[in-house]
Parts: C-alpha cells; sequence; structure tokens
C-alpha cells in the first residue's frame, strides 16, 4: 500500500487542512476508503461548490455566496449599531455566543505596517465610507486583544470619533469559570486597572 | 454569516472526518476559504479520484487502486514470508516502522461472533487456499493485542499448523523508551512471561 501512488496523494492532500499532520491525514484518508466513501465523494462535491461560489460581501467583508450577504441583507437587524472584526470567524463566534443584532464589518486583518498592510489593505475607507452614509449610533470595536489588534482598534476610535460616532470596545478580563490564580499576569492587571463600579 | 447555507453545509460536510468535531470544521472551512481555496480545489479533486478508484487487491485485500496491490505484484519482495493484519492502517505502520520485504493479508476485521464477523468475513478461505498453494515458510501473525485480536491470533495459528507453515506473533511487551513505572499492569505481567534468554 505504501506504493499506491493515488493514497499517497490523497493523504498529501488531506494535510492542506490546518491542524492535519501526516499521521492524521494517513488515518482520515483510510477512514474515508474503508468506512465513508459516501460521507467523501459528499465532501468533495460541497468542497468544489463552496470554494467556487463563497466570495466576499460587498458591504461588510464577510464571507457570503451571494452579492450582499445574510446579515447585511436582513431588515430585522439593527442598522444603527455596528460591530468591527478581525475575520470571518470572529462573526460566528459572536453570532453563536451573544445576542448581538447589529451589523458588522470585517477588516480581514489588522494594522501591521511591517507586513505591508495598511488602512487601505483594512478596507478602512470602505468604512469611513459607512460611517459617513450610514452614521450609525454606535461603533463596537471587537479587534483581537493582541499588539496589532489595540493598534487597529486606536485607529478605529479615531475614525469614529472624527464621524462623532459613539465607540465601544468588548471587556477583556478574567475569563468566567476562570481562576486568578491561574489567569496570566498581564490579563489580571488589565482587569485590575478596568474595574466597574457595583451598582 | 451564521446564515449562510453553502458554509453551514461545507462545516457539517467536513465533520465526516474522523476526529473533526464543529469548532474544528468552522476552523479548516474558514481556513480553505481565505487562505488555500487552490489547495481545497485540489482536495476534492483527488478525494473523488481516490474514492473512484481505490479497491481492494485480489490478492491481499489491501487497498489498492489496481487489480492486484504494489506490495504484491512485487517481484523484489519475499514470497515465503506471509504477514497477517487487521487493516490497512496496520500495514502501512509496518511498512514505515520496519524493514520487512515479504508479503501481507489484510483480514479487514477481527474474529467477533457477537457482530456477526466469523472467519468468512475475514476471508479466511482465500488465506487457507493461498497457504495451499503459495506454502509460505513463515507466517507472521500481527494482529492487535486485544481479546478479539487474540482470538483471530489463534484461529491463525490452528490454521498455519494445519498447513505446516511455521507461525510467528511479534513481541508485546514494554514499549521502547516506556518505564516500568507507568506500564500497565498488563503489559507488564505478559513482558514478564515473554522474558526471552540474553545470550
Amino acid at each position: 500500500m505504501a506504493s499506491e501512488p493515488l493514497l499517497n496523494q490523497l493523504i498529501e492532500s488531506l494535510r492542506c487542512l490546518p491542524g492535519v499532520g501526516p499521521k492524521t491525514a494517513q488515518r482520515m484518508a483510510l477512514h474515508l476508503l474503508e468506512r465513508n466513501r459516501e460521507g467523501g465523494l459528499q465532501l468533495a462535491s460541497v468542497l468544489v461548490d463552496a470554494l467556487e461560489k463563497i466570495g466576499r460581501c460587498k458591504r461588510c467583508r464577510d464571507l457570503t455566496e451571494s452579492e450582499i450577504c445574510g446579515i447585511c441583507s436582513n431588515a430585522g437587524r439593527d442598522q444603527s449599531l455596528l460591530c468591527v472584526v478581525e475575520s470571518p470567524v470572529d462573526v460566528l463566534a459572536i453570532e453563536q455566543a451573544t445576542a448581538y443584532k447589529g451589523h458588522y464589518f470585517v477588516l480581514l486583518g489588522r494594522l501591521s505596517p511591517l507586513d505591508g498592510i495598511g488602512p487601505a489593505e483594512l478596507g478602512l475607507d470602505q468604512l469611513a465610507e459607512r460611517l459617513e452614509k450610514d452614521t450609525p449610533v454606535e461603533m463596537i470595536i471587537a479587534t483581537n486583544p493582541t499588539v496589532e489588534g489595540e493598534a487597529t482598534s486606536y485607529y478605529l476610535q479615531r475614525m469614529a470619533k472624527k464621524h462623532h460616532i459613539r465607540v465601544t470596545r468588548i471587556a477583556h478580563g478574567v475569563p468566567l469559570g476562570g481562576e486568578l490564580e491561574y489567569t496570566d499576569q498581564s490579563t489580571l492587571a488589565h482587569a485590575f486597572g478596568s474595574r466597574l463600579p457595583i451598582n
């Protein structure tokens, strides 16, 4: 079997999936061949379909198979709220965890001048236009709390202020169920500094 | 994005891979869409190709895209050695780890009467025919050291004896790099009982 070119090719191709090394790819290939050929064929056809049809939403830059994504075209959502995130995964995470019913803007990255990623690459001109035209009441910044994410957040804050839009940033601190003892120092320091009054 | 049917379908389809839950499937789908569309399309085409063309070797029941697999048709391999394994993964593992240059017979399972798996399902009549016709010198049993694997091994031993073929079983004991302290009791007991003389 070690000399079966097609099998080796399948194992090699499966490694394009994130987090899949040689052993996992081998297990996946054999599983599909031995136990789930139908599922494998189905996966192949959906893959082609999805990769060919899914593009970017013209309004929020999120992934979609239509011109305008389901969230942007949903009249039931609140136009006055605009949440800015780094990537489509973040939209999914927020949609799954929260009851947020506003709109999104997906940067597809974060400011990182050394990598050649500036405001233009993040579609910030498009965002500025939107702030100008739609004038949302609140802009919620949900970039990741990394150095680049913070720099991006700072840039976004200035943009919003220029357009006289209220800006908020999602809270960072000790995660629920977490223990102070095991919380990293910078998170704990941040949580301490951002303490809120109790009503 | 949560309301994109094609994306949801892709995430759902990826779950046919072993060990892939909802979160991993989501990460894989977004990774392919955002960073590796070419790899994804390549994967889809290889999947279709492999699932349609890879079948069973007529001689050893291993996975192959030809009538007879690469190992069985390789004239350079030793016909007098026959290693019996449970599944194609075992062939791959042995090929990768050892210098074994003999032939294989893949049972595609193990004796398990309660699940309706008897000698016929494991192709043991085909194996008996092969023992009769090719009369290998040695049959190496490499079934897994589980209850069913042991039962299968015992059955194979009797078959080999009937055909007057030397039988061996791969060694079981403390794994290399393992420590006695952390070796489970049955393995240690087996290793103790199967101790070998030192020359």
